[in-house]
């Protein structure tokens, strides 16, 4: 070893110690006669000190080292004059009698500091010397954490991990897979996954009662901001099961990575909500929870005052901003705006300011007297200080949408959404069919694999469009402070059940047979009931960090284009190459 | 959940007991009037009982059930009149009140016993009604279990395990590299990674001080036997460290996981052995130290006796077979036939039998008197009933690799490689450089990052050949019985040194620029001294098991023509995928 010691451990109690450590310059400083030099390694900091009357040679390399050379230094602990009591080795420093340069750098483009003067570009082209930064080193450090304590509590239940195949076959839907061709079986190509699934329901077939895999998944789509073509899950399977089984596992497991890896106890249980209210209540199926704010719906309250907008409108809904009845024409008029760009997309804002004397000073007053507002502000449930946002539209789910879109943000505005608190939720009874107007037919809202509640097969039997819209899936959602972390269901397992799903969902024997005949087959030769979830364990790192990005999370990310612009990667292959994988290019014209 | 118990728990202290198991009919009989059935699920095996006087629907409910059938039963745990001592549950039986089916089963093509009747084709079909077997469910649990404990050993020495990327770039020498065209970069392609070297080696000039992954690798090569495109190795790399360091660290990891996963003890301190030793030894650098038979150089002692075949010989060696002095003609004649294969490639056999009463016979009587082989039989270090196996030829090593060769094949058929003995063993001080005649030049044994011998440098930095030849490398692998599991190397981490060997192997700064400039550059910026190794972890995983094939041990092996026969993968993909990836098949004619 190049140390005896690293540069995070040592302290008071070691004084007079001799010690070898090892390690980057973070930084040279002179100060009268004397060097002071920062010692950084993945454990912390640690001062050196050549003092004046050292040999001329240690002097000499003291004052010749740069920012990121790599040292050896050895020397003894004494205890510091002046204290830095911001690092755990404040107390301490070295007084050095060798110095060894074990690598000399260049100057770094950027500052290797908590933050760096590195612009996002420059540091992603050095992303090996952005990851030597305090805020990377501790995210990928909590991923690590988080991977293993995740490890620890699935096998301590009898979870085995099983690893499944990365080069796969492209499934018929699979416009999103990446293709592989194979040069063994020339005009023949592998996919990689875009999640186990399938494998993880052969395992069950195959008796593993209990699976799981931290494993990579590859989805070849357009990127959109924080998505990745490369992300990494958490995926899981267990027989036998019922829905409240797997809940209570994971709970469990949710339970105890928050408890090992940041000491934070999160509501026992974690609270349950239908997919029904979390879309009437917050208009998200995955609502945050640390604020209310809710969603109330005004339809009844605002009708029939002569105001056509709302008068024709199917539903109205409205949330109350605490303390925001101060706001002035110029915000409320911005808020206006906000709500009608085209990723919210409302047509217009209502609001009604309920003021601290209990009068109120509407948008609409034209058309609503004071006792007309007091009528909707008792429905809205609003109170002196309120300012009421009021949405309408035909839809009532697009309404609430909008709603729970603009519920976010004034969440935001008003800092109600702090990153270091945690409110997990379960969403359950999703339904278990979407009707889609334009082709007249149901989709499945999960996969078509996913079964209905037990309590509801009779409607799923039935040929009644509004018996089959109300039946619920045995689905559910792991979700975290306005993020979903992770979803799964109770799969079907009885060919019939199955056979009836595909007919509801218009799909005939030979397309069913063509596109899952494989695993349909596998299913007649015994089939365990089972069911199981998957997270997405990037986002599950980056929210145990307090982070929204996922991309400090991961050490070696893509760009919104896919490129990993460190490597340059993608790049041009050899013809050779090309040949030898029988494959040509055809480049459309731009 | 659909049980109160597993099938493999239940014991007689559990008589009494009301109990619902789940799991897969194994079989069913009738005896007298009584059905019994043996339910199985991952855990064991519980004997249900339906006596004659039971309820007829019951009654008849265990008549139908066939072969694989996933039931659910309800019953009393009772204690067994004749009782079962070869499993764990054999002492109970449940007498059973409910039967019900959760799924029938077709009858599966091949049986679901420790020994099945299909044949491997078959049996990779249907690979997930193969994985219900005893044997791989017990192998896919060894697997989890490797896993783990390796993991639980890293994190206890500060190892963070980082995933890295899996979508990389494609290396000029990447012949072997699986490629994936990029949709939103048309023209281009990643590739899969062969290794996560060089993002090891980034992350330790990122200063992350002990990496792991248990990683999946890719290389599209022609499969030889046991070979798979896709295996699973256990990568490591850790900074400031010598290779002592990284020796004790990682024989630290193979004590624990023999202990935590086989209750073994292996030989502390394990053994180290030169690269030289071992092929002067043992004819391969991967010896096999189970048993001895070691070889034995008999240049001095064969020659001079106007035997030109050995005459002319530059050089001679033996082993001695114990106890095969008795060999008959035929015996030996089947021996010779055997090294001629072109797999082991002499050109012919001698033999000298040492019999009980210290006489010999010999192939080479003709030219060899008594106390000739007697000197010859010395310098074997042969005993009485030893057949001395003799072969010779121009180049050392490649006699002394075909003595390995038939070495291991008469301890195969001698029975000397007992698969539950356990011989680890270091091979140290590889040759840094290997002379190539052909091309006049040097190439790297191991690859252009390994350093050499701190003792050796001043070799390296000769001009002269034979110099150059005996400079050993920091690199080892780890072999255990007669198979290397792992292996790697410290990595230079000094420019000098690196541009030295770039010299040293011919290759030009224009040609080190464009194979090596992005890592060379990052190397720039202060890279610490490192080194690391990686372990083939399917190959451990079956060793462990006591297997030579590791097929049992991947979950979804591919065959050896890299196919997944079970999804029938690879396979062709839609015109329309490939057009989205503007790439055009050109099959070669045949």
């Amino acid at each position: 070893m190049y140390r005896t010691h690293n540069c995070g451990e040592l302290r008071v109690q070691d004084k007079g110690k001799k010690v070898t450590l090892a390690g980057w310059v973070q930084k040279a400083r002179k100060l009268g006669g004397m060097t002071f030099i920062d010692l950084r390694d993945r454990y912390g900091i640690t001062q050196l000190v050549v003092e004046a009357e050292a040999p001329e040679a240690l002097v000499e390399a003291a004052t010749s080292l740069g920012r990121e050379y790599v040292i050896q230094a050895t020397g003894e602990v004494v205890e510091r004059q002046a204290k830095n009591a911001k690092i755990p080795t404040g107390d301490i420093e070295i007084k050095l009698e060798c110095i060894n340069i074990l690598n000399k750098s260049v100057t770094p483009p950027f500052t290797i500091e908590e933050e760096s003067d590195g612009g996002e570009d420059l540091r992603a082209r050095y992303r090996y010397l952005d990851l030597r930064r305090g805020p990377l080193q501790r995210a990928l450090a909590l991923r690590h954490k988080v991977a293993h304590e995740t490890r620890n509590y699935l096998d301590s239940l009898g979870f085995m991990e099983i690893e499944t195949p990365y080069l796969i076959k492209s499934t018929p839907e699979g416009a999103r897979d990446f293709v592989v061709p194979s040069r063994m079986n020339p005009g023949q190509f592998y996919a990689l996954p875009q999640s186990p699934q399938t494998f993880k329901q052969l395992l069950m077939v195959a008796g593993y009662d209990r699976y799981f895999q931290i494993v990579r998944c590859f989805r070849d789509e357009d990127l959109r901001a924080d998505r990745q073509p490369e992300f990494t899950q958490i995926d899981c399977e267990m027989s036998f099961v019922e829905q409240e089984d797997v809940l209570n596992t994971f709970e469990g497991m949710m339970r105890t990575l928050f408890k090992n890896v940041l000491d934070v106890e999160i509501p026992n249980p974690i609270p349950r909500m239908s997919w029904y209210d979390a879309m009437d209540r917050y208009g998200s199926d995955k609502p945050d929870i640390r604020f209310g704010m809710e969603i109330h719906e005004l339809t009844a309250a605002a009708q029939g005052r002569g105001f056509s907008v709302l008068d024709q409108a199917g539903y109205i809904g409205g949330i109350c901003v605490p303390g925001a009845s101060e706001y002035t024409r110029k915000q409320t008029d911005e808020l206006t705006e906000w709500v009608k760009r085209p990723q919210v997309g409302a047509k217009g804002l209502i609001f009604i300011k309920v003021n601290a004397d209990g009068s109120f000073k509407s948008s609409i007053d034209k058309f609503y007297a004071p006792e007309d507002l007091a009528k909707i502000a008792a429905a809205a449930d609003a109170k002196p200080g309120d300012l009421i946002l009021i949405l309408s539209g035909d839809n009532k789910r697009k309404v609430q949408t909008m709603l729970g879109v603009l519920r976010i943000e004034m969440g935001n505005r008003l800092g109600l959404r702090h990153p270091k608190e945690f409110a997990p939720l379960w969403i359950v009874d999703f339904p278990l069919l979407e009707w889609d107007d334009e082709t007249q037919r149901f989709y499945a809202m999960h996969h078509p694999f996913t079964a209905p509640k037990p309590e509801h097969e009779k409607w799923f039997y039935s040929d009644k469009k509004e018996d089959l819209e109300r039946v619920c899936a045995n689905a559910y959602d792991f979700v975290l402070n306005g993020t979903e972390l992770g979803g799964g269901s109770i799969r079907i397992h009885n060919a019939d059940m199955q056979k009836r799903m595909f007919e509801v969902l218009g799909i005939g024997p030979e397309e069913a047979e063509y596109k899952f005949g494989f695993i349909i087959n596998a299913f007649k030769f015994g089939a365990p009931p089972h069911g199981g979830l998957a997270f997405g364990f990037d986002r599950v790192c980056a929210l145990f960090g307090g982070q929204d990005s996922i991309r400090d999370y991961i050490a070696f990310p893509k760009n919104n284009q896919g490129r990993d612009v460190m490597i340059d990667s993608p790049s041009a292959i050899d013809d050779t190459q090309l040949d030898e994988l029988q494959i040509a290019l055809k480049l459309k014209a731009e």
